[in-house]
Order: structure tokens, then sequence, then C-alpha cells
């Protein structure tokens, strides 16, 4: 059996290229007792991986150059010599950016039955799903009545903490890149949104969306972002801090914003998270979640790239905003 | 009865000056019933004040041009028509800035009787030594092993802060600007003190004298503090912020540090916390504070100028790191 794979081929500087990547063919040993042969789905690209392409102590281990990447994926098992993993399942795993793999099954769940797409189960009901879900529930406890701000908020985890956001009785106010972006947010109920790319001042716009200022700053992105939310943020407001995306293919320092003062004068807090460290309330999460999607109170939107010779392309669309929703790539 | 008295002439731009200071001299009316006469003993100057020179919103309300200053003051009795407040009696205030008043008592409290000297009321048992208890306490939350990082160690802040670190059990790492500050609190127990006008990278010589990393961190400074501080979190680290002395005097805006990202990586909590808002809480503190003061386990160190004259010098002085300990000024 051959696979299909993609290694690091040089570390990014700056914006990641197609060069950054080589596709591969390997051929895969004949199955031992204990261990079964998956075909993957799909396969995640997340902005987090960018980071595991520098090489530097992190909150997860770098890629190793020459060695095949890791991510996300869902599978099909297609055979087996194991007995929890019978032929015909669909497993969740790390084992992206390949088509098929040999496995023991460490690190692989047995998705459930559900009458969703099962790619969801590296978006809305996955990780992303889980980090907005986290960061409102978790560390800004975001309460009914307040307002939240929320940047990059089409993204995968963005279009999710919009629509928690209004299920918990916030009011929403949104960043996006795109005018179409901006639509879509409001066919889903988001009356703020500001297209950023656009205002002459986020700060103003901001302002302008929230004149009553920000309880809660769901920041995706840094930089611009967080100026304008400390600007707008009330007293007491609480910023979750997930990511700052606007920064990761920066080739030199990128200086903070000149605002940070607001920590004292308005008392705020601001705290970072990682999903992973919250993972034993994956099954609270996913039960509400569950339910929201088949009442269709959160819709899921995804944008799917086709072919693994595609993902590099879909991971670097991801900074390039080309994603409403979670981005992923059908391999099968 | 005249009072020596000083009012705000002009905003300061940048550092502030004497010319932004008027001394004037005022006629007291006579006491009527349910009032009383105070001479002031002593008063404080502190950084908080420089933004109550700006017009506009925070925390507290701005200073008004032409107006009296305030700020925190002791004082005595010396002519009453109150009965809760006796001739004799040492009441603290917020009437500093001026050598006499006359008050219906709103606002006052009367000192308890203390063999300290009572200025320490305006300062390790007042305002800065609260400040330093409720942001270890129930700010950062720091615990026995942990690794403190304080900056303006040797501030009236920062020199309590650096004691009740090791009361707690924590190893400290404290920063100031000067060699003689330094050896000040080397004397007092701190093993670890930087000097950071002379040291070339502030953040390797953190990681030199904590090369475990920082638990916590006590935020006094901002700017090059709060980055080498940033570098050198260990993951779940707390940063309390107190202030950000170094950009109350800027002119236009200084951009942040450029390694806000460690707040994700390192999972950081940072929070913004005014003391006053805490007041509940001064009883435990005057308590455990007064206990320590006694025992010699907390040394109140103050840097004392004389003369109501003086007060403007005493100020601009805090931005020029003139004071060890608690900045003061003895006005009779």
């Amino acid at each position: 059996m051959q696979t299909q794979q993609i290694t690091l081929n040089s570390r990014p500087e700056g914006m990641p290229t197609t060069d950054n990547f080589s596709l591969d063919n390997a051929l895969l040993p004949p199955l031992k007792q204990g261990e079964f042969l998956v075909k993957n789905l799909w396969m995640s690209v997340d902005p987090y991986m960018r980071g595991r392409m520098i090489d530097r102590k992190s909150y997860v281990k770098p890629f190793v150059l020459g060695e095949v990447l890791e991510g996300g994926a869902i599978g099909e098992i297609i055979e087996s010599n194991h007995n929890d993993f019978p032929v015909g399942a669909k497993v969740s795993s790390m084992n992206g950016w390949r088509t098929h793999y040999i496995t023991d099954g460490s690190n692989h769940t047995v998705l459930p039955e559900t009458p969703l797409c099962e790619s969801h189960f590296l978006g809305v009901l996955g990780m992303p799903g889980m980090t907005a879900w986290t960061g409102l529930n978790r560390i800004a406890e975001l309460k009914a009545g307040e307002t939240l701000f929320v940047s990059a908020a089409s993204g995968a985890v963005g279009s999710v903490v919009c629509q928690l956001g209004l299920l918990m009785g916030a009011k929403v106010v949104a960043s996006v890149g795109s005018d179409e972006k901006a639509d879509a947010l409001r066919a889903m109920g988001i009356e703020q949104v500001i297209n950023y790319k656009t205002t002459d001042s986020l700060s103003a716009a901001l302002l302008a969306a929230a004149p009553d200022g920000i309880d809660v700053y769901f920041e995706n992105v840094g930089g611009e972002h967080l100026f304008a939310a400390l600007n707008n943020m009330n007293d007491h407001g609480r910023i979750a801090v997930c990511g700052m995306i606007s920064q990761y293919n920066d080739t030199a320092p990128t200086p903070g914003p000149s605002n940070l003062a607001n920590i004292v004068m308005k008392k705020l807090k601001i705290e970072g998270f990682i999903v992973s460290e919250h993972w034993q309330h994956y099954g609270e999460f996913s039960q509400q979640m569950g339910n929201w999607l088949a009442n269709g109170q959160i819709k899921a939107e995804q944008t799917v790239y086709e072919g693994i010779e595609q993902a590099p392309d879909a991971f670097i669309g991801l900074f390039e905003g080309k994603n409403r929703g979670k981005m992923v790539v059908k391999l099968a």
C-alpha cells in the first residue's frame, strides 16, 4: 500500500510558500498483529501549525525538517488486526498531512455515529469549537448582557465564538477582513460587523459599534486589534487570548500596542490559554455543541480544499484570509 | 489662621517642572460648629498623581487647574468644634498639598496609637503598603517556592513587595535604577538585585538571576521591564499590574513590547488593579503589617523632603528615581 505524504522541506521565513513543503510517496509495510490501516478522509490546517514550523521551545514541539507533518485528521479504517478498531470505523488522530498510515491505535478516538459530516470533528466539534467554548466559558466568563468583541470572527474559532456569544446572551461585535465575510456573519445574526480592512480607525469603528464599551475581547489577532480593544474596554473587562495570527509570519519583532496602561486604568484581566489544557471538559462541551448543531442554533461553516497536493495552499490561505469557518482538506 | 497651599498652575507636558505648581497663602475662616482645624504634619507624593494632572477620564477625576492639589496627608487637630475629633488627635485625609485646613471630618480617619512614626500611614501602613499586599495576595496569588520579579523595587510599593515576597517564601528578583538602591535591598535580604541602568540586556540579566524562570511579576514600570518579564515568565505565570511609571511622562505613544505572543504560548494571566477597590481588606492587611513592622520582619524606608515649598520637587523626584521607599514631605 502506498501513501502520499507532505514533509517540511525548509522552515518558512515570513509567510510560508509552497516551496517549504514536499509531497512524497512512501510504501507502507504489511500490517502486524495489533495494528490497523487508515485511509484519511479529511485533514486539518490550523494557524497554530505555523508556530511548530519555527525551531524553538513552545507549548508543542517543533516540526522536524524532512519528516512528515502532523495535524488533526479524520480517517476510515480499511484493514485491521486490532479488536478495538474494526474495519469501517472512523477515527480521529493527529496523523494528518498523509493519505494512509498504519497505527497501533494510540491517540486515536473512534468517532460516534452522527448525522453530521465527520469533518466537523476537526472544526466546530473539535479543537476550534472547543477553543471558542473554553475561552468564553472558562477564561473570559462571559455573562448575559455583556458586550463581546471577536477578531478573526469568520475563522474556525471566531465564527463559533460569535454564535456562542449570541447564545450566551451577549451583544456581539465582530471584526473580519472582507465584506463577503461580514455579510455571512450578518446572515448568522451578528448585527455589528466591522471590515477592518476598510476602516480608517479600528478603534473609532469599535466605539461606533459598541458605544457602551467592550466587556470581553476574544483575541485571535493581536496588533491593531488589541490596541482598539484596549481603548474600548470597560472597567474590569476580560481579554481571552487565543492567538495573535497577525504576528505569526513576522520576520522582525513588531512593537506591541502603545496603550497597555489601560490594563491598570481599567483594571483589565488578560489571560492566554491553550485548549489542550482544558480537554477534561470536552465531554460537557461536545454534548452542548451537539445539541446546538442538531437544533440549528449553531451553524458550522467550512472551507474545503480537495486533494493532499492542495494542503500547503490551504495552510497558506489561513494567513491570507481565504477561509470562512474551518479550513479543511478533503483527502478522499 | 493662614494656610500655605499648592495649586496646579498648568498641566505638565512630559516631565513635570516646578513651573506647573504655585505656592499661595490663604486665610482660613473662623471655625463653625461641627468643624475642626488641622495642621498637616506630613503629605504624600505618589506616581498616580501624574495621571490626575492630565485632563481625561480615568479611575480618579483629574485635578482642576488653579485649585489646590489633593493627596494623602497626616495632620494634627489643633482646634475643634467636633465631638468625634478632639484637639491633639492625629488624622489621615486626602487634604495634602496644604499646611492647614478646616473640615467637617468627612473622609477623615483618626489614627490608632502606635510607636511608629505616623508618616508610615502614608507608606507601608497606607496605600502603598496595601497595594503591595493586595497585588501579591489577591491578584497574583504568590505561593511559597515561586520566583517573584519586582520592578521599581526600592520604591514605596516595590520595597514592600520585595519584603512581603520573602515573608511569603518566594525567591525574589528585584530591579532598581542605582547601585545604592541595589545595596539597600541586598541589606534587606534580597539576594538577586539588578541595576537595570547598567545592564546591556535586562532580559538576559533576568535570565541569569532566575534561570528557572519567573512565576509572578509585580509590574510597576512597563516598557523594557515588561518585555524582559514576558521573555522570562514560566508557564501559567501571573503579572499583577500596579502601574507603568516609565510611561507616565511620555508625550507621544510609546510602542508596547514586541513579545506579547508569550501571553498565549505561556498561558499567562495579566491583571491590572487599583487598591481602592480592595479597601474592605484593609483591616486584615493592617493587622498583619502592624505585626511584621513590630517584629522587624518588614522595614519601612522613607525619603523625606522638608517644607511645603519642597513638595513639587519631591513629586518630580519620583520620576527621577530620587526616593528610596516612600517619598513624603514633612510639613511641620
